[in-house]
């Protein structure tokens, strides 16, 4: 295994999503952007890293039903695991595969993710951090909605980070952090490493790393694939 | 001037943006998406529901530097007043000359809000609201930093909406708002209304309706322009 000094990195990628809110008939991770699946897409970044000897291993966590797939999406070299029945436990079901110091964790749904973001993780990690979140600044104002559904408080827009994936872990800390809290429905796994009080740090995120939630993010990401393939070459 | 029930309608587009997060070397309004200046398709849902007689009037607030190219962009019909040197101060411009009951007050950075998000925003504000803003749920998780720039807390997603424009609001209850805090400089004008103690709703407002910000969001605009104005057509 190549290593980082002596550090090596696994990269958990997890392809839940069942497409609710894409009004997909099929599973958001085999959603097409031009004739490439979703899952392909976002596995690319790490394939880079992995061909450098950067990223030494890589876990994609689908669901049960659809392992034959992914298994045949991802290729060889690749280890595909069967999650579980929320996205913690599929987390949990990448952390158990992984043998690695440290553990990228991502959301398939996030297809274009610069190489540069990956590489800012791991930086962060390596420097020291518990857990690293690339992050953007949020550019709509934020409002919180009152229980009546009028509009509450209108938060600070400066403080406020949207957070991205690939988040980055040390895996034994992420390991306890979900043993700690197992029910916790975490959408978020620094969540779990905050809670536990591990001390996690933001970098700098990518616009190109939205996350596709909507049909219109899906029209968006077809539009641009070229150019974010453009973008990933050049860096 | 054509009337819902009674009640006039004018929109304020304000294009004050200096586009520094943009690295343009123009004004934001005059950058252009597929030959087209960012304010002129900004401007089209008000022309069309303009052309509807569904909107009475169309002020554009620009930068008096750029009051003539402004000029020219917004055509004949439209009325094209200097702005001040905050959003606030170029709103409370807008509102000047604004003569109806109801004010829509947009960015010209949203260059393609649908339609129906305007039309929303109407009917709510004829439905009896102060001040109405469209809205979209948070898809990011979203992270208030700290001041030593770690992660604080995390906030609960499903409570929190990120608001776009155009705002609506009844004219005589924004100018009072905007009396009673005339240095607050806001860039949320419904912020001012809920200081000042008016009843603010939310309507869904749209995925189209992203702001432009930074240099990704005019790559992603120049590839999706013909789709929304495809979607446009067909509302």
């Amino acid at each position: 295994m190549a290593a980082h000094g002596r550090l090596t990195v696994a990269a958990i990628v997890v392809a839940g999503g069942a497409g609710v809110r894409l009004g997909a008939d099929v599973a958001k991770a085999v959603c097409l952007i031009r004739g490439r699946t979703l899952l392909e897409h976002s596995l690319e970044p790490f394939r880079v890293l992995g061909e450098q000897g950067r990223i030494d291993q890589l876990v994609v966590v689908a669901p049960h039903a659809d392992l034959d797939r992914a298994r045949e999406l991802a290729g060889s070299g690749v280890d595909v695991v069967a999650g579980g029945s929320t996205r913690q436990e599929s987390v949990r079901c990448g952390l158990a595969r992984a043998e690695a110091d440290l553990v990228l964790v991502h959301d398939a749904a996030r297809p274009f993710v610069p190489v540069a973001v990956l590489e800012r993780v791991i930086a962060a990690l390596l420097a020291g951090a518990d857990a690293v979140i690339p992050a953007r600044p949020v550019v709509d104002t934020i409002k919180a909605i009152a229980a009546d559904g009028t509009v509450g408080t209108t938060l600070d827009r400066t403080a406020l980070r949207a957070v991205q994936t690939p988040q980055g872990f040390r895996r034994e800390l992420l390991i306890d952090a979900h043993d700690q809290a197992p029910d916790a429905g975490a959408t978020d796994d620094a969540g779990l490493v905050e809670a536990a009080g591990g001390r996690v740090v933001f970098v700098d995120g990518a616009d190109e790393a939205f996350k596709i939630t909507h049909p219109w993010d899906l029209l968006v990401a077809a539009a641009i694939a070229p150019v974010s393939a453009a973008n990933r070459e050049a860096r």
